[in-house]
């Protein structure tokens, strides 16, 4: 079977990528970033405390919320709020996105202080969690200047370049940073954090409508891979 | 007492006023509106059925829906969603939307049909609920096609165009189009929707710090009509 | 058109108005206010602390809650602690009571302590937010006393008198203090917040069906007036 | 132990008891009760629909909500619709006055239809489950003729007279319809619905500080049972 | 009318009765306990803190929370955290095995600590609330040692032995700790908590269908206590 | 670094495991599965209805939820019922146990009805979304000859056996199965689902405090895959 993908872009090959720096002027930093025609404001500010349970450990906490927008999905969803409480998929994807932002940057010992990251979907079409958290580590690197003048806390430590992407498995194709027509038909979905050096933050692989051996498993692994050094060498 | 305005502007003159159209592509409408700092997105969308008290009227239901991005303001706000219901404030404001909405298109007897308008604050800096009316405004304007295109509603009926704007009241002193430290100061603060031939939809004024006399608010009620008149020129 | 109106009353006539004092005996002041044939039963107490934003000005808070009892309407509502919130409107109404009050009461580095007046309204037919207002400033009348038995603080400074009333437009008929049908059938709805000296502290008129001009406000503006200085000369 | 009671009554006196009928006018029934310094407003109405688990019985539902007023007693108490929630106190008083409602009127296969019985606490003194019961009980009645009026639902069948009373046990002194102050300070705590012919609805009694034996819950229940005949001795 | 019991027993005779200590070892004590077909288990923690209304008493909390598991009924329940919120239901039954704790287990001037029973239904026959009574009160019999090895609090005092059992009336017959057809069945429900010595904590009886007097009351308030002294003679 | 393993186990071996079916009766099926000190109850149930987005598809919908007892824990957790909602974390498990059993069992157009079951964890000590996956595939493997009898569905189709497991990196050593103290301390944590063919249903790792190779990772599965054929072989 041959998939037309958008963007006449071939299997393999990631959607055109986009960075807005300062999109907005009131957090201490903000990223606009697409992925074709996902777009994800991601803003990052700097909070005085930390949570209880970091308390005493002199270290920071990075923390993310991830949130659509109603009018952001072709279908309009109903907003959150209203509902009275976020949906087990926004938990399950801004705790992704916590994660893999504290893997990205090990601040240990530099003091008691939060960075909360908000990603909000303002236009989705698929891998809006990748998008999130390629937007979000970007949004982080904009703020460790801000952390050296508000804080003086100047971090000459090098954290690694990470992205993150998604593949999928349909028909026995391997198809590259999907969009959400490709997304709803695959039968395998993976999404992927990665460094510049191909260490992993994160791997999640469901055989949403079937199972997958290991050797297909390290083909679509190797085409995230790929996709990721990509995505990083644009910034 | 003489206050220094932002953008160099005089007492009576509105922010720098800008409109993106189409900024967002899966809603039927979508309109990025500036004034000043203040940044809505309006997504304005057809939904097929009607609340049940609309049931019956073969007339449609205009609503709105109002929410602040965390990270739009200075000091980031918690998320509604996750304290688990939306404030008084979202409340007044989102019902104030939908109330000046439905003055301003008068669709009776057209079908049943429910147009939604999220007004998504990303950047706020005072005067966020006028911008939300106005943007939410231009929405629907843009959605009329949509109507027809898809619902075969067509509107020959010529509707006026509205606006919203807020005016202040410091010292004595009448401020139009305030922003949001102009806005924490004043001592009067005047809502107020208006369309093009001068009549009013809304008018909301409330002596925050001091009481107020007729000739104040006739001459606060003046200025917001020059103020609206301009914007309206703008489209 | 001719509207008969309830009590045999004329357009520009208020409905039969009522106070008892110390209609319960539990709180530090108990007002039970009719209108008419809305009944509101506004309870004030003193609380010794005040909200986390106004603690170090060593002023005073002074705020309310507004509820309808379910069964205090023809057909029954839901009670609201049932469905877990307060609606929008309850939210609404009972921020402009608190602003109201707030206006009438300048009691700035007085001492940091907070008057909560409760408005729970036991029968309504109409201008039950009015009602509330002008209940709950009576009701910090008389909890005035209260404060300097219970705090050693005296008022000498005068507060002037303030009372709230509704004024409606049908078919370009004026109506003052409109009952529930009245209300539902009304083309614009005015809600005026006015001192004895006739400064306003809150203006709110909305196009509920049809817009209006400047003369038609500055009508119902002036009834208004009329009626709350009637409204003021009954205590 | 010598207890000096409210109203100078001796330790089997019930308290003052008044009944205003018609209290509101938008309910089916309203009746304001009063024992002592306890005050609950009782409003019935008749609802067209049954709960899912009683359609197709043919038969009506009979059921209760009760609340208090946060201003009704002498320290304020939340409001339940802030909080969010109804207190596990209220579930608790509000079923067992739905129950003892159901068993005073066995309407079992005329129709299908709800009273809903409002019980809102205007002023508390202790006694307001007791005083709710017989409230609702007497709001009820009120309702029949409605209920024939609406539905030609015409009850010729004889409904015993119920009433609800508290006893307490203080230091081995028996205590009839407490008051807030002994409630407090009772060592068991008992709660009888009872009909005018001696046979009970519904008993509870609480060891709140001391166990208690036979012969003493006997000399409470007789005590209570004094009390319930004097109150039905009244309508 | 002849009914045929479950486990082949007479109208007097309670379910076969069985615990399980330290079933969980994750607690400070944990009882599985079964009457019939009901099983609960009840796991009882020492917690540090008290709540603030016993701060400063030098006394320690006993409190209890019930919950069924939702496949604990024949026909599944829905999740009280799915729901957001506990049933009335739930409320009035964890208030029950609360009180009855505190009155057991006089602990006044031994220290502010809590002690916590979780009672989980893992199976429901009937007699949840009484099964979760006796199985609570045995976990904080077995938690005592625990007090004394982390806390050295010793209870040389005696706590008589409590238990807690359900009675109804069926037809005029008096059924000993019903299960969950005979529950449903039942005209009159009686549960009751009592000490070894025959005195009462609890006395809670209901006409569901029918009133009962002094007569029936005391056959089946005797029969309760033989129920108690029977489960009592097991441990 | 050389850890010493509860129950003598070395690197590579899973915990003592079992199985009790049957465990409790008034479920369709049910499972008491334990992992070590790891103990879920894993109960099934048929439900008549799909839900709305399964309904025209003649496809039965299969899902779980997840809850862990508030005194599973050493130290005692909150019960969600208490707080009013589901954790982001329980959230994201149950999603995961879902998606786990709806790609092990490919009912496709057998009829509309759903399959819940409820993961309720006893008791804690790591590893107990993993025991929840196991535990709910045989809590269905249990309910297909239920599906036959109650509505005539035979499964001649073969489903493949499927288990789950953790697996962690600590300073460089992989531990198969990790328990609570484990997994705390752990660099990397890998969930696998696979089936007894070796194929792959889920795979999940997360770089906890490092981030990690192919070749780790590589290891980490293989162990992974070990580890659930020899679960399978136990059933």
């Amino acid at each position: 079977m041959i998939i037309k993908r958008l963007f006449g872009r071939s299997f393999d090959q990631i959607r055109p990528f986009k960075i807005v720096k300062k999109f907005t002027s009131n957090s201490d930093a903000s990223i606009l970033i697409s992925m074709g025609n996902t777009v994800v404001l991601c803003n990052a500010n700097i909070l005085d405390s930390v949570p209880d349970f970091m308390k005493g450990t002199n270290s920071p906490w990075i923390t993310a919320e991830y949130s659509m927008l109603p009018s952001s999905t072709k279908v309009r969803m109903t907003r959150e709020a209203v509902v009275g409480k976020q949906s087990g998929r926004t938990h399950e994807i801004q705790r992704l996105i916590g994660r893999s932002l504290r893997a990205a940057f090990d601040m240990k010992y530099s003091g008691e202080f939060t960075i909360k990251v908000d990603c909000d979907v303002l236009q989705a079409d698929g891998g809006t969690r990748c998008a999130s958290i390629t937007g979000a580590y970007l949004a982080i690197v904009d703020i460790l200047p801000v952390l050296y003048k508000k804080y003086s806390i100047r971090y000459d430590k090098k954290f690694e370049k990470i992205a993150a992407i998604s593949v999928g498995l349909i028909n026995n194709d391997i198809l590259l940073d999907m969009d959400y027509k490709e997304d709803s038909n695959c039968d395998v979905d993976m999404n992927v954090v990665m460094d510049a050096n191909g260490n992993f933050i994160e791997i999640q692989v469901t055989g949403e409508k079937i199972k997958f051996n290991k050797e297909k498993f390290d083909l679509m692994l190797s085409a995230a891979g790929h996709g990721i050094l990509k995505l990083i060498s644009y910034y």
